[in-house]
Parts: C-alpha cells; structure tokens; sequence
C-alpha cells in the first residue's frame, strides 16, 4: 500500500484500516465497520459458529477464506468429541470453508504457515487470532457470532483503537527470547494495557525478530487486552513464507517513515533479561532470578505463545545428551503437523525423547485445560500465554509462563532457574530455509454444487442456539453474583477437561457457569429468573469464547454492571443481548451488594438513546454503538436479524 | 534348564512351574504356590497396590525387581493424576521399586525391552502380564493384591493349568501378521478356550516370528483367557536381547524334544488370511475380506497387542507418500520410549506425520478408553486386544479389532480393506540390528537406607484401603444384579477417562459400577447392604483391575454366583472377601430372578469344609483352595494376615 494521496504520514495500523474501512469514521472510541478477508474458528468455538450460520441460513461463506481448526477439545474422552468432528467437517464442506482436523495442529501457527497473507483482515473466534498480525495482517480475536456474520458477508464491527506504538531497538542477548519481550510488555502495562489499543511494532530491532518470533509477541498481546498487534510485513516475513513455499503471497507493508503514533512506547532489546509470570495473572511478571529455586514438578513447551519450530530446538539442543530432572514431568507439545515433521527430520524429537521428555500430540492441549493438569500447588512452568486461576484444570493450581530457554533451565534442574545460570553455551538455532510444509490433510471447501447437497451430522450432543428474548422496559433483578477486577473468561464458562466435550450444548454446559468463583450460582441464577452480575475492571479478560455470554444469558443473566470490560466479552455480551453497564462513579461499586435487588425502569429507551441509568441511586452507563443497542434491545444478533426478515 | 533327572520329558511350562514350585502339586485343578522373580504393576493398579504395601507394612520389595508402570492414566485432566504420580513415584522410592514415569510407554513391551529375562517368573497386575511369555518367562496377570503379596515374598497361588502345545507350522504369508495369528486361536477357541490353561507354541515356524511378534501372540492369550502364554527362548529372543544391549540376559529355554501336552493344536501360518474380530468381543473373528467395504471413521495402531517397531513401520510404509482417507481420523500411540525413538530415527514419524496421521503420546490411551472415543455407531479399527462394549469410552461404540496391516489398508481406503486387495507391494519391514535403548527416564530403587527416609507423598486424592468384615454364618441376600455370559471387569468397574482418575480412592469409584449395565446398581447395593449378583459364564473376564472386587464388596456385595468365572477375577473376589459360588446344574441360573431374595445358613462350615451350599433349593459349590477358603471367611486376605498377625 503506498502512501495515501492527500493526507499525511500514516502507521501501519491506519492503513490496515483504511484499506477495509466500510463503514464509521476512524477517531479513537468510534465504531468502525471493517470488511472482513478471512474468518478462523476453533472447535471450542467452532459448532456454535456452525448452529449461528445454520440460523442465519447462509448458503456459503463470503470471506475470501475461512478455516476451521480441531485443536482445542483433543482428549476425546467419550462419543461426544468425535461428534463435533463430523458436525464440524460437514459444516465445512455444507458452507464453503477449509477443515483442519485434529493432528493438524494449533490454529494460529497453522494458519500463518498455509494461509496468511500480508495486508489481510482476519476475524477469529480465538482471542489469539491477532498472532496473524506477525505477518502483517489486521487480524481480530471476536466472539463467534461475529465471525460468523464476517462470514456471511457483514462487516466486522469494532471501536477504533488507540494506535499504540511500541519502537523496538538493539538485540536479544543470549538467553533472551521473544517470549521475554512481551512478559516485559506485560510487566510495564499488565493485563489490561492495551484495551482499546492497537499494538504497532517498528523500529531498528525488528529486523532481528523472526515471522515467527513476531508471532510470539503479536500473540500475547491478547494478555494485554488489546485489540490486535500489527508488524511490518519485510524481508522476514518473506523469509517466512519462502520457507512454506508461499513467497508470491508477500506483500511489503510498513508505516509511513514519519508516521505517528497516539501513544508510544519503547523496548532496548539488549536490556531484557529472562523473564516470568508469577502464578495467577500473566501480568504478574518478575525477572526469573527474583524466583530462582522455586521446585518445578511439571514444564510445560508449546501452544500459540511459543509455536515456532526455533521454540522447540532451543529446548531440543540444551537437552541434548542431558536428562531431565527425575522429579521434572517434560511434556513437549508440538504445535503444528509441520512442526512436528521438522523436529523429527532434525533429530530433536529423538534428542527431546532420550533426555526424558514426554511428546503430545499436535494442539493446545494444557493451555486450554485440555490435560496436562498440575498437582495442587506444584509449580508448573509452562511456555503458554495464560495462567489464570484454575485453568490448568487444578483448582488451586501454581502455574508460571516463561521462555523456552527457561522452561528448558527448569527440567533440567529441577527449580525454576534462569537460563544464564546454567553455563551452557547458548544453543545456535535457526529456522531452516525450507520447511515441511504439508497441504494434504487440510481439506479444501467442496465445489457449491457439491457443498449444497451436504446434509448437516449432527449427533444428539450437538445441541440448537437458545432462543432469546427482547429487553423488557422494566426489571427487578437480583445481583446474584459480585466479583472483583480481572475476572476472566476462563472464570465465568470454564474450558478445561471436564467442560469444553459440551461445547456444542449450552444447557449442558451451564452447570459449570462461574464454577471456580461461586458453584452455586447456576443453581441460584436459574431459580432466580432475571437477574444482574456485578463485575470489578476488565471483566471478562481472555478468551474469546462467546459462551461466557451465551451460558449466563441461558441462566437469565440480563444485565452487567461493571467499572469496566475487556473489549471481546463485551462485544459477546452485547450479541446475546445482555445488557453491559459500567459505573459513571466506579466507587458506587461498593454500593451494590450480591443479593440487593435492583429495579431499572425505563431501559428500552435508556438503550436506545444512550442516555444513562439509574438503579439504586446508582448511575450507570454503557458504551453501545447504535448498531448494538438494537441487538440488545431485540434480545440479541440473531433474534435482531431474523426480526428484520420477518419485517 | 536342562531335562529333569529320573522322569519323562517335560514341555517348557512345566519346566519353568517345577523351577519356581514352592507349594502345591503340578495336577491341572490343584492349587500350587510360585516363587515370584520379578513384579509388574501400572498406574491404574499401582496405587492400590501401594496402599496394600503400605498396609501390610512392607520395608522394602523381595522380589529380583518389581516396575511401576505409568501408562494407563494419561489424560491428566484434573489434579488427581498427577497427585497420583507423585504418591505411585514416593512408594516407588520407599519399596524399592523401578519407577517409570508417564512418557516412558505401555508396560508390557517397556518390560520386556528393558527388564524381561528368559526363565524368570513374573506377577503383575494387569492381565496383558503374559506378553513376557514371549521372552520364555512364566508371567501371570493377577490382582493389584497377589502382586502386593509377591513383592512382600510370599508366593503366588495359582490354580495349576492344562498345559495346550499349540504347534506352528508354515510360515506368514504376505499381509498377514502376527495378530492374525491369535485372532485365528480366537476363531477357533472363543474368549474362554484358554481358560486353566497355559498356552505353550512350539514347531517349526517358531524361528520364523520375532520376539515381538511373540509378544503379539503372547498378549493376547489373556483374551482366551488362558493363566499364560509362553515361547521358548531362542535365537530369537538372542536378537531381540541383544538389539537392546542385554544380550548377556539370554537363556535358552525349549520343551524337551519328546514333551507332550494335556491338550494339542496347530496352526499352519501358510494357510492364515487376514482377520478381523468384529464389535463387542475378541471373541468375534471373521475373515476381513466378510467385513470388506464398511465405512471407517477412525484407525488406531498402538496398544500392547501390537507394540512393535514392525508394526508400525508397516504401517508408516504403506502410507508413505499418500495420504490418510479425508473421512478417517488415523492415530498412532508409540508404545513405548524407544519404539518413539526408533520411529523418529527411521523417518516413520515423519512419513506418517506427511500421510496425515496423528501421533499422540506413548502409552495406552484409547485401548484403556482413556481418549480416543469413537463416535456413536461409527466403525473404528484398532489393533488393540480388546473391544468389549462401550470400554472405548462410547456407550455404542462400534470397534474392530485386527493387524496393523488391516488397519492401515482402512485407513487408506476409509471402509474395512482386506490388505492383499490394494494391490500395494508387502512393505519389507524388519526391526533393526540394534535399537534406542533409553535407559535414562527409569529411575531406579534407592538405596534402603535413603529409602526408609522417604514419606509417601498421599494428596487428598488418594483414599485408603475399606475396612472388610469376616464372612457372617448366616446371610439374607437380595440379588440386587443378574446379567448374561462374558461379563468383563470393563463392564463390571469401567476405566476410561471418566471413572479411572479415582483409582486410587474407592468411595469416589463405586458411583462407576456396572454403569454400562445398569447404572442404578451403586444406589440400590448401598440401599441393600449385603448382597448378591448372579452371572453367567465366564463372568469377570478381561483386565485384572481388583477394582472389579474391592469396589462392589464396599457397596456391601458378599457372594457372587455364576455358571463360572474368569481366573483373575475369581481370584480377586477371594483376595476381598466375596464367596464366588458356581452352579453345580448350570440350569439353576434361571432359578434365580433378580430382586429375589436368598437365605444362605452355615455359610462358614461350608466355605471352611468345601462342602455344597444350598440357597432356595439350588445347589452351588466353590473351588477356593484352604487358604482362599481361610481369607474368604477373615473377610478378604488383608484382614487375614492382619488378624493373623494379632493372633
């Protein structure tokens, strides 16, 4: 993209936007409409995606590409996991998008290898979906409605970011790894620094930095709650896609040399040293050495944080020839079929196997809860992107994030230990030129006339979308729940083993609403009817999963009032029809206790005009463009779009 | 061992029983003691036996060597499981036993790689023990609890077999394997024909089956239900001993070259053809090419039926350069650490990864219904040894059982494919001269004084062993259960990834009896109190788990009458205190109506004289040997040898 005639420097991100900008005004706060050019969902998102799209009744899908990835809900431990499989595959073929089964791998590092392109626009159902933005692509982590409606042709709808850029400057020095510099972005800004932002890398450093490693930073930014990361797409990125056999689909793109930035930032490379997040919160960051010694039970390599085949070498070659610490469990989870083939063909996966290290099969496996679950209070240092609370699948689990290089230093000792420390030589590890790129077993959408003649498999495990109301005028709700700050998706509609097999059922799946916080609340919110949470700052951080609203509304959940929301959920609860509404004063959160009920008249037209709330005495406040306070107001997306059918 | 002095020749089973006879006389139906050289266990057994260590207060094990296995409960999808690892790895410690952590691979071929020693007696609590007949051992599968008293220095009481030569003749042709030829014993015999019997091979195409492909055979004598298998030890187990570095552990082990037999068969291996055992039971052999043209959804190559190298590399052959049929998911489970290693080395991994499989962790996975379920109806061929209903984890599962070679030919193809009709070339697979011996990840005894300093490491997730009261003299019975012939432990205590996490905690278990078979059971045994069941033929076959026992004695099950039982099982019943009666007219059975009640007087003369017992006119005898008789009447052999212990 050249630089736009009558108009002054711009930032990679503005012209992202600008290129896709189908509708709203780009001024930070603003909804904006984007065209959508690709559409990614995961299995965990995915068959509720499918029931959306068989609702909206779409014949094919209109995005240039759409994939759908098995690699979250992997265990398989009854009839109902192969059951999604074939809904899933015959979605896939009845709706014109690609099927990833399991094997394959994780959907971020998969997608980037077969089918990302620099310049694009990618909304995901995964908050993880912006590690596109590694290549250069303005790709956005969103509930799976909303994909679904990208999907079907509609614009993706967000606020417009604050562009947030972050100049990368000098050299990893040894020990030092990508991983690092995003655990140093979280250690300055924490969870929720980046809401509402945009994080545009630049500067000298970047040549230095991988696709790959950019993966692992552009990743992260999930953790920080922003939008999405973007980097330049230059040489490395050619490199990246030369290796996969894909060099015709790089496009250079950078910001304007003197663009500006709404907010600025800045990282010395040669600075940073090995880093962690302490058990709880990725933003709870700590150079390693400040938790030296700590005893590790369980180390844990792999996911969308650390995908690149580099990861895994690095481990591979400090392991070579050594054995992991007897009371050290390695597990070894490679995150992708090309990945995977590559540390077989290299000799690491013989290196990883003789030191003692236990190798999984391809997915996200203990990221998501899917096993790998820790002892109760054994440290597990893990190379993923999140540890909150109990989603390891241990309630009171002791889960650290970090590199690599020191996940590696931990199964060789035994105690969490900074890589420095050991008096290796650090290992010299470079992708390779050429990659396994391997094409057959992804599954290429069906020709239409072909795709038209396949009927849905649908296993009685798969269950149907609720129906949804509208917003009543007047309310009498009981709080039936108050939490604090940060609470998470993860929190509100757990994953993990014993949850995510009902992913494609909501009744089931309600049982185990808010379960980690309060286990009585689905009892007491069904009992209860109508009713209201209260939530502290960035309620519902992390995934992206839209059945953290869909569960709860299930339940009767009709409105949330919170000091403020992460930007996905937020979204998600607004396409159930749930109502968001933060504090005008956020000390009135003191004011509102679990079990007062409250009365809130006059909605329909405080939705409809913006206008504010009143409850209790309390004001109240929420952020609804025009276009969701008529979804809202219908009750929901989907009963939004079917009246206006029926009209 | 050379022939006896001053009697006749004797066949290889006898000789190894006289070389290990401590009690008892070799007549078929009499009870005889063995001196135990080597113990196995595995984690879903493991921890039980360790409480029973523990309970009877054992220092430290007296056997040559005794193994821990982890690699029945790998899923780890809550804290239980690896609360499990740390308390199964401290008791290895404290007892003096091998540990092998999870990632090192099925016990069964991880023994033999690394401990099997020809001439040497083993017992180990899993039934599959008897694959080291494979290797000329005398190996047994019984409960956690004889294992328990093994390791304590006591002998194993066996009823003594018939001992059934069976001689092979011909040789293999193309695309038939090993496991055609049990499942042609299985044809022929059906689940019980092996019952009291070892199971000894011998002929001409001795030389022409591997070591492994012994195992093969050997492993699944368990399903003929036979006491054991056992090869003699030759040239073949040489290589095999010595690709692993051990060949100074050979012995060579024959029947004397006049032996007879109590029962004879043969098997010419020219005249085999590919089999398949259809869905329900191994007992349900049919030629492949009757099956041909069913629809496949799923391929699964892995489990102690066929461990080895061969197998898969025959595998990855015939799926090198293509690609895995679009409908099947195709999984592969390395059994163990150096099959993974070996695979790796040989670039198998790779070609296999290319075809489009899925590699998951060594171990047993779905051949223990841990993962790997099938959907609902859908065909899944698997080369496991087992296929009882609903034991993959699916309540209507549909699983076939066959040679990796039939399973790959599906996998291809995506319906059942005889493997001679694809027209491919026999891959040329032989294992190599010299293997991955990886001895590194096995951690050894310590030494006894470090040992004794060791605590058991017990989370809350371990429970403890139930308190059994001695057999009362009179008894008023419900017959709360009566089902039909072939009823397995599967059926009786399932595993799987639901109900195997609580292994280690009776109380939790006992909600999982007999669920695929009536899942009120637990309520009404704990409404009744003492009970009885009512079974048919061959009732408690299949796996060894004393789970089976423990866990319906503790829901208050005091007799179990059947027209026969499965050796283990009825061995287990004893060991925990539950009378195990017989019919003497199987006729009777239908005497007996579920919800009846029956009186059982001077139960205790009874049992202690083996005199027949009388209940509504129907007459049952027992076959307990004196000292079964005498744990029977304590209430089980713990309460036994403790009460012996006070007296």
């Amino acid at each position: 993209m050249a630089r736009a005639e009558g108009r002054g420097p711009v930032n990679l991100a503005q012209k992202l936007i600008s290129a896709h900008l189908v509708g709203g005004e780009m001024r930070p706060g603003e909804e904006i409409g984007l065209r959508i050019d690709q559409a990614l969902i995961q299995d965990a998102t995915g068959t509720m995606v499918m029931l959306e799209l068989e609702a909206l009744g779409l014949d094919r899908v209109r995005t240039e590409l759409a994939a759908q990835y098995v690699d979250h809900n992997l265990l398989q431990s009854d009839e109902r996991n192969m059951a999604d499989h074939l809904f899933l595959r015959s979605a896939c073929q009845r709706y014109g998008i690609w099927y990833s089964p399991p094997g394959n791998g994780v959907s971020h590092p998969t997608h980037m290898q077969y089918f990302g392109v620099p310049g694009k626009t990618m909304a995901g159902a995964d908050s993880h979906t912006c590690a596109a933005g590694s290549l250069g692509m303005l790709a956005i982590g969103v509930g799976g409605l909303e994909v679904a409606m990208a999907m079907a042709g509609q614009p993706l709808y967000v606020t417009m970011p604050r562009i947030w850029g972050v100049r990368l400057t000098g050299e990893l020095p040894d020990w030092v790894s990508a991983k690092d510099v995003i655990l140093e972005l979280l250690r300055r800004q924490g969870v929720s620094g980046g809401v509402h932002k945009i994080i545009e890398y630049h500067g000298p450093a970047l040549g230095t930095l991988s696709a790959m490693d950019r993966h692992v930073i552009a990743n992260m930014g999930a953790e920080l709650g922003a939008t999405t990361s973007v980097f330049p797409s230059d040489e490395r990125v050619l490199e990246f896609l030369d290796a996969q056999g894909r060099a015709g689909d790089h496009v250079e793109l950078a910001a304007d040399p003197d663009a500006g930035y709404d907010l600025q930032d800045e990282i010395d490379l040669s600075a940073l040293e090995p880093l962690i997040a302490r058990p709880g919160s990725p933003g709870n960051v700590v150079p390693v050495l400040e938790a030296a010694g700590e005893p590790v039970h369980q180390v844990v390599v792999g996911s969308s944080a650390n995908p690149g085949l580099r990861d895994f070498l690095v481990v591979a070659e400090m392991l070579r020839a050594r054995q992991v610490h007897p009371q050290v469990s390695l597990e070894i989870n490679p995150t992708s079929r090309q990945i995977l083939a590559d540390l077989a063909k290299s000799g690491a996966i013989t290196a990883l196997v003789e030191a003692g290290a236990r190798i999984h099969q391809t997915g996200c496996l203990g990221c998501i809860g899917m096993g790998q679950a820790p002892a109760v209070g054994r440290n597990s240092l893990r190379t993923f992107p999140r540890n909150f609370p109990g989603r390891s699948g241990t309630r009171d689990d002791s889960v650290w994030l970090c590199s690599p290089e020191t996940a590696a230093a931990a199964a060789l000792t035994g105690a969490i230990t900074d890589p420095r420390a050991l008096g290796l030589e650090y290992p010299d590890v470079r992708p390779p030129r050429t990659v396994s790129a391997i094409t057959g077993p992804l599954q290429p959408p069906l020709p239409i006339e072909r795709a038209r003649q396949v009927a849905l498999v649908k296993a009685d495990s798969i269950g149907s979308l609720p129906e949804l109301d509208p917003l009543p005028d007047s309310l009498t709700l009981p709080i039936v729940l108050k939490v604090g700050d940060d609470v998470s998706t993860d929190e509100i509609m757990p994953a993990g083993a014993r949850a995510l097999p009902y992913r494609s059922n909501i009744a089931a799946l309600a049982g185990f609403a808010f379960g980690q916080i309060d286990e009585t609340y689905p009892e007491r919110a069904r009992a209860a009817g109508p009713h209201a949470i209260v939530g502290g700052r960035n309620y519902g951080q992390g995934s992206s999963r839209e059945h953290a609203a869909i569960v709860p509304r299930h339940l009767g959940l009709r409105v949330v009032i919170a000091k403020s929301f992460a930007r996905i959920h937020w979204q998600n609860l607004a396409n159930f029809g749930v109502l968001a509404l933060e504090f005008a004063d956020e000390a009135d959160y003191d004011r509102l206790a679990a079990g007062a009920e409250l009365r809130l008249d006059g909605l329909r037209e405080a939705v409809e005009t913006g206008s504010e709330i009143t409850a209790d005495g309390v004001l109240l406040r929420h952020r609804l463009s025009p276009r969701q306070r008529a979804m809202v107001l219908a009750g929901g997306w989907i009963p939004q779009v079917r009246s206006a059918v029926h009209r």
